[in-house]
């Protein structure tokens, strides 16, 4: 057995990264944390990443770790390299459930930089509980790490779908259109992609999006579930490369 | 409010489709069946679609219901349009859990004609349980009912990736990869998409795919769930409009 057929493991082959508040030289991570550089037993002068969440990330050293917490010592900045050439938003109807939930873990590691939630007329929800939304934002941290990305989506509160604003391109996948995605992308400018809740948009909704400029393209004849349509458009985008 | 703008209700818009063992003239239903009609409270008289599974779809009536059963007359066939130009194979390996159901029900709303399970080099299961094989037969003839499909698909039993053979093009999403899916795709003959478990595909069974002819495909540059994979890889096919 060669050294190329050794199995790999899921997630070694790259250092540790630990999501931080800022990347001051001398970093201090609280007792849970700890506890994590603890269990994958670490100790002083292993090197990890650090990363802020908005799109820095560095090298660092373990320097100081005990029960209660631990200090690192910044060292150089990273290139990263995760992100799109233009912030992706995903705009999505309230959905039931948890479905939210996989939608957000599955948007975060196709490299959305933003999930704006939508009040639509048939949406499955009204609004969103605070636990429900801190939830999301759990989800969204834990998949920017997984997916070892620097950036972790912001998760915004929800929003009438008429006072919602974009700039740059916003995809609307619309049964029946003959427009693809593929056509109308560019990263001249932001991407939006919107996505509607389980019985759809409205013919209003529809009409008036079209007004401000939406692009309607196609997901083929099928009917797709409100959680399955986001993960195949963003994917659309994430197979041309970016 | 105008016509146009009144809630629309996620199903009604096409007629009840039931999924029967052949399109002969005359069709029994068992009291599975009778029982869901009843419960949709139709009638004798009252119009609707049947499928069979494998492509064919026609209108029918249903003549009798009873406690234990009904009756159908066959009516006009029905062109099925919700197939894509070529049969599209989705090949995965073995997931741990129940995200094989999740990837059955996206992939089947996908459009996909079969699913090959396959047995990996760090595939996160070397075998399925029967129970398990047959809640994924379960979960696609559901998730073909509600994507309004007249296909089902098939759901394969593992085999080694090494014996696994197909015709077309295959289409293996790989980090690092720069050819894109969609400058590889065409109609010309049948495509397989293959993805690998959470531990990836070795090196040496890269190598050999490759040989065999396999497309190497880029996701863009972020570390995708295994589970995520093949939905954006069949999301980028669908968004062609196919």
């Amino acid at each position: 057995m060669g050294a190329a057929d050794r199995p790999r493991p899921c997630c070694p082959v790259t250092p540790l990264r630990v999501r931080v508040d800022a990347l001051t030289p001398t970093i201090l991570l609280g007792v849970r944390e700890a506890r994590h550089l603890q269990v994958l037993r670490l100790t002083p002068g292993d090197s990890l990443r650090v990363f802020d969440g908005q799109g820095s990330e560095a090298e660092a050293t373990l320097t100081e770790l005990t029960e209660v917490g631990a200090v690192l010592t910044l060292g150089a900045g990273v290139q990263a390299t995760a992100e799109t050439p233009q912030p992706v938003t995903l705009a999505i109807a309230l959905l039931k459930g948890d479905k939210l939930s996989d939608v957000t873990r599955a948007a975060t590691e196709l490299g959305v930089a933003r999930i704006q939630l939508l009040i639509t007329r048939h949406a499955d929800a009204r609004e969103i509980g605070t636990q429900k939304l801190l939830r999301l934002r759990r989800v969204a941290e834990e998949a920017s790490k997984q997916s070892r990305r620097a950036v972790t989506p912001e998760i915004l509160e929800p929003m009438p779908l008429a006072e919602f604003a974009w700039s740059g391109t916003l995809f609307l996948a619309h049964p029946g259109s003959r427009a693809t995605l593929a056509e109308h992308l560019n990263w001249q400018a932001p991407v939006t992609v919107l996505t509607g809740p389980e019985g759809g948009f409205s013919d209003p909704e529809v009409s008036q999006l079209q007004q401000r400029g939406a692009v309607l393209v196609t997901l083929g004849p099928r009917i797709l579930r409100a959680e399955t349509a986001p993960i195949a458009l963003l994917g659309a985008i994430v197979a041309t490369g970016v």
